[in-house]
């Protein structure tokens, strides 16, 4: 079978990827709360045939709250039930911290919504970083070597509960009056210097026998987890060299641990503004982030090497700005935010590209998206990307109806969903319980 | 207005509450994974106007596996989101450990489950009990003491975090462009013995304010802890004598704790098999439980002091067994079970009674439940019950079609919800945040 392009789509805090979107025209703004938003943005990425859903999680306010809203769902897993119960098809990952859950939580929890979707659920396991998030647990942040050992035992804790309940173990025989049999269900009893379980869990396999692992971060660290127990990666990179050198940075660790490197899928991110033509989708853009442009012009001319008295957001830099620029090699953005400057847009415009922004941005037409990802693709950066749309509530459809139709004729994207879990949607192969080769 | 009878109804594994139910002729026997099971079983008791569903937990496997199933459900909070999302008005409330669990965890995960079933949930705060469970988190059952100062900690923190969102902070006014007032934003900065969290969560008031507190237990500790924090007590009693001191002991505790002891509902449980006469529902219990007459019926002859020699299950006790009979003042049930079998029936048939089952139990026509229940109320026994039915998938339908409209004729219960909220439902008074009281 020819190598298609994965997609997931980013799902947050109800509104969209970017600051203003809560209160963009059509937008309800109590789509924080409502599941009903959460389960439309899910069915409308499904119909779009996304592979998965990517909810990021991290356990603390952080926003700029009197203008902001979170950027986090209420709770990832109960928006993921909602959703599994309301879609048929599409692959359901949630974020867990394994600093701040006991694996015995995190495992029924993950397991349960596994059987609840039919196979479609995966864990982003992560490690969790700041103090804000370590004070909502009454505690201090565990070094990077205590979070990372605590992560790796965490992961293989669950996965042996997951396996607990052998694959052929639920009989459930009406007839005879067999509902399990007791000797393919054991304990695990495994203890680690951080954490412990002694088992079993009480759920049967799922139809993909248990969840995916995901993994999010790209440290030496990461790479090592990663390559140990991820069949996926959500990523960050700003450039196609970037991009590359980290997926094989994940296949690398992949082989090292004993594993063939196409198990493991590496999706960078990708944000979108989809519109007829460029300036509709600036001027999209523009209404959703204003606010934050006069910082943000501040941060682009020092990252450009140029002083930052007198910003001029409604014209573009000067003759002698543009010469004068230099790109900072200590932020990957710059150069192309030069390279869009000296196309001669406005500084509000250069901004409103998405040059400072937490992933490559796509501000204009839908094929433009698709060039980008086939680009990126076919150069090995990428087995596929997660999309993070400026509005849900329009956004999606906008990627669904324009860019997805243009990757199927390009034959880059898959009519439909071959397969009904998520281990299909990502080529993973089957597992239940530990993989042995993790435990080496 | 009159008092009224509160109803909850029981939801476990998927079957109902007797061990055989995943056998009985019509019952799927995949029922203990599917959530559109659950989903139909919650329906059926909000058809019949229960004021709440209750889901017992306990996070460890404790089951004649090879015969029987789990008694829990795959997750509490998962089926819940999905219950959540398709009814309207019944309550719905979860146990969760406050013994391993985090209470930043327990926060967030019951205020989202309140915003998602708009003001529906209920958290029973429960310690845990059994070195199983705390095995499965690597740990030692902490003492009695430290397990109950946990408990009282934890509900504090739970509650400060859900009042940390003040009431009116969230403004997420569109044309303004305030998302929300910071001011009324505020971290917590609770720390205890045992536990503690900085906060604040990110999750505005519900329209209950926040989920109502509920406990089981019925130790000193527990009618401390439920004194202080608790509108609601899932309770269990076999007499109404027993049923009275208890409610008796909660409500004086809830004085204690300087509230109103109308604040705390007492609700024993109660098991049904209803059928058009006794003899229909007698067969059909014995079909569900037989598997375990022998070693019941061992059981009852050593509670009523007789010897387990011969025992002949199709036969009644004889005179002399009766005369000999001396009900053991170590088992509340026995004074009972010597009743029933002076009345004549086989020893199957004494068993089929429930008359050493986890609760008192109607094995009858529906008029015998709803008199049970009205004896009950009307002595200051109870303030509702907590039904488990036999079989939820038509035991449900049997109470809400055959008890529910006798109960209502005796206008000993509503015709319809009269608010929205579990709140409402119980009666609650309103609260945000903990109860000063409660600080004392």
């Amino acid at each position: 079978m020819t190598r298609q392009i994965i997609l997931g789509m980013h799902l947050g805090n109800g509104y969209g990827a970017l600051p203003g979107a809560w209160r963009a025209p059509g937008v309800d703004p109590t789509n924080y709360v409502s599941f009903d938003a959460k389960v439309r943005h899910g069915q409308a990425a499904e119909r779009g045939k996304f592979h998965f859903l990517f909810l990021p999680d991290g356990p603390s306010l952080v926003a700029d709250i009197e203008n902001e809203p979170p950027h986090f769902n209420l709770d990832v897993m109960l928006t993921l039930a909602a959703v599994a119960r309301e879609t048929d098809r599409i692959g359901l990952i949630a974020t867990g911290s394994t600093t701040f859950n006991a694996p015995y939580n995190l495992a029924r929890q993950f397991k349960a919504l596994d059987l609840m979707s039919h196979g479609r659920a995966g864990w982003n396991a992560v490690t969790s970083s700041g103090e804000d998030v370590a004070a909502n647990y009454g505690a201090r942040l565990p070094s990077s070597a205590e979070r990372y050992g605590r992560a790796h035992e965490t992961i293989q804790v669950v996965q042996a509960l997951w396996g607990s309940w052998g694959r052929e173990a639920w009989v459930h025989d009406q007839a005879t009056g067999a509902f399990a049999n007791a000797d393919e269900i054991a304990p695990i009893n495994l203890r680690g210097q951080f954490v412990g379980s002694r088992g079993p869990l009480y759920i049967p396999p799922s139809e993909q026998g248990q969840p995916v692992i995901v993994h999010a971060g790209g440290s030496p660290n990461g790479h090592e987890l990663a390559g140990r127990f991820a069949n996926a990666v959500i990523g960050a990179a700003f450039s196609i060299e970037d991009a590359r050198a980290q997926r094989t940075a994940f296949r690398d660790a992949a082989e090292r641990a004993g594993r063939d490197p196409d198990e493991i899928k590496y999706f960078p991110g990708l944000m979108t503004t989809i519109a007829s033509d460029r300036r509709t989708a600036l001027d999209r853009r523009i209404a959703l982030t204003q606010r934050t442009f006069p910082q943000r012009a501040a941060y682009l001319m020092q990252i450009l090497g140029l002083r930052t008295e007198a910003i001029r957001l409604d014209e573009p830099l000067s003759a002698a700005q543009l010469a004068a620029a230099r790109p900072s090699p200590q932020d990957p953005r710059s150069a192309h935010a030069l390279k869009i400057a000296r196309e001669g847009w406005s500084l509000t415009d250069v901004l409103a590209h998405g040059v400072i922004d937490y992933h490559p941005v796509i501000v204009g037409p839908a094929i433009e998206a698709a060039d980008h990802m086939q680009a990126w693709f076919e150069a090995g950066a990428a087995d596929g990307f997660w999309i993070s749309p400026d509005i849900y509530d329009d956004g999606i459809d906008a990627f669904v109806d324009g860019v997805v139709p243009i990757l199927q004729e390009r034959g880059l994207f898959h009519q439909d969903y071959a397969g009904s879990t998520l281990r299909d949607h990502l080529g993973a192969p089957a597992q239940y319980g530990v993989d042995p080769r993790a435990m080496r």
